[in-house]
């Protein structure tokens, strides 16, 4: 019997990657090696984990068959290769990179649809959904039936640190060109982005949709187990350095009960309810949290069967990197 | 025959007051007297107009006999008691305080009905409508036969400059608090307003919607002739000093054609379109302009009845200011 899982982790020098890291030595993840990957200029930092200081080699020369659980960080060519390279060395396979079909690699939330492994205990590669995907899951999916679910209209106000560590530094020093009136020098995000709200956090397709936006829908209807829901999603760029919120309103076919609703969510695995005279916000509750925060709990205005709801999550954390630690858990579940 | 029309501003001190006067000044409007009112502080404040610095007196103690046209700024109890004063005067009203319903005081966009004066020729008293109710209706009016326009999905981001002047200096003393590493001291806002968005605008009733949010809804619906619209509102708060930004869903019971939408709204009064690759945004696009800026127009993922916008505005400009003084020139243009 081994002592522990081998792991490696591609990617490792991104916000998403050393918050993973993070995360591994804070939980009792039966960890064995750790093998830090990356490309380019990453290779040869170093991290730190348990008091000592790892250093990132480079993925393309990395033997896989050295480990059995692969983290796979950020969207890159390098992500994909190492995921055809990972599979052939049999190694299980957590997949952020959102750049496999939800058919062909579906994605997990544990607290959702964690049973999806022991209908299919064989599986050895998952996908750990947008955190956008992973917030709106845990706070609907308890509550889809009780309200009758049919349309979700989110607007997702990403923060800059969506764009890594550039996006934030960015921000810094965009802030700091304003508020010193010095010449504005746009870079990461092509235009000012501090004091500003931008209609779109990436680049869209000939009709009109970005990447994330399309990878959001085939998500939440996966994790939702409704084909037909409807969703209508816009990711927007705000000026806020870390911390995602989201602005849903929900279509029901049922006469939605607000106090049934709010206690529902409370009960929820992953999810914190604020209510009476207050709210969440991202950077003063959801920051640094494992869990999520609804607010707002409300019918529509003298409409019972329109239902709307804030929602704030740490996109770094509960949204990719807890997400990530606590789905390879499961796929070693067996393994150990 | 009077050489021009004498004015009342109330709530002169103000960033809508003052951006009102600049209107005035800006526009052929056939100006006679002009009063600046306020009341407590504001009183003795000037205000410079045409070259002169004009004095602002107390509200409470004017005689609204001496003017034909008033402009009732912010909503406060001296507003309301001017409103009394200035109808038993005669005076014709623009109200901005949006304290009256739509039902005994109809509000007016003149690109979209300013025709309602023509049929009711002896109406006195007009709302200008919240700028987010003047973005929607200009861009929704024109197009909304088009669309067989069925429901209205908005997350309206409000700058800080929605609560006047002392909503830009909270933002810009949080932002230097912040960054220069001293203690956050939130004031206006309540809590952390920089780098952070906030769930709501104001406060909100037992039900947990805010007074903006239920006259956005009303006022909307007498906008586009529809008292059956649904409507899903959400004002939120965002890091940003003026000009507000709103992400619109619409549910339609047609199919929708995006290019045959585009070129409406092109042709729409009041509303420019930025398409292709680009996006307006508000810092870069709407302020200190005369029309709104809609951008990335797209039907849903895979739903030719569901359409998305992003639209852009100078909130104290084209939404209040400037909305007020077309609405001002048409309730006075039989008088002359």
């Amino acid at each position: 019997m081994p002592t522990g899982v081998g792991v490696a982790v591609v990617g490792a020098v991104s916000l998403v990657g050393e918050a993973l890291i993070e995360v591994l030595e804070e939980r009792a993840f039966p960890l064995g090696e750790l093998h830090l990957l990356d490309a380019g200029e990453g290779v040869g930092h170093t991290v730190p984990y348990k008091g000592r200081n790892l250093r990132v080699s480079a993925a393309d020369r990395f033997d896989f068959a050295r480990v059995q659980l692969v983290f796979l960080v950020g969207a890159s060519a390098l992500v994909s290769e190492c995921h055809v390279a990972a599979s052939a060395a049999g190694c299980r396979i957590v997949d952020l990179s959102g750049s496999i079909s939800v058919e062909r690699q579906p994605c997990l939330v544990p607290e959702v649809n964690g049973a999806l492994l022991d209908s299919s205990p064989d599986r050895l590669a998952v996908a750990s959904p947008l955190p956008a995907s992973v917030a709106l899951a845990l706070a609907l999916a308890p509550v889809r039936h009780q309200l009758g679910l049919v349309g979700v209209t989110v607007t997702a106000c990403l923060p800059v640190s969506s764009r890594g560590a550039a996006g934030v530094k960015e921000l810094a020093r965009q802030t700091s060109e304003l508020l010193n009136a010095r010449p504005l020098e746009p870079r990461v995000f092509g235009r000012q982005m501090a004091f500003n709200l931008l209609a779109q956090a990436e680049e869209v397709d000939p009709h009109g949709h970005g990447a994330q936006e399309r990878r959001l829908v085939d998500e939440l209807r996966q994790l939702l187990q409704n084909p037909e829901l409807a969703v209508a999603v816009t990711f927007i760029q705000a000026p806020v350095f870390f911390g995602e919120s989201l602005v849903v309103s929900l279509r029901c076919s049922l006469d939605v009960d607000v106090q049934a609703l709010s206690a529902a969510l409370e009960a929820a695995p992953g999810v914190e309810v604020v209510g009476g005279d207050d709210y969440p916000t991202a950077v003063g509750d959801a920051v640094g949290q494992d869990v999520i925060y609804v607010g707002r709990v409300r019918c529509g205005i003298g409409d019972p069967r329109q239902v709307n709801l804030w929602i704030v999550s740490d996109n770094v954390r509960k949204g990719a990197a807890l997400n990530a630690v606590q789905s390879g858990e499961l796929l070693i579940k067996d393994y150990l």
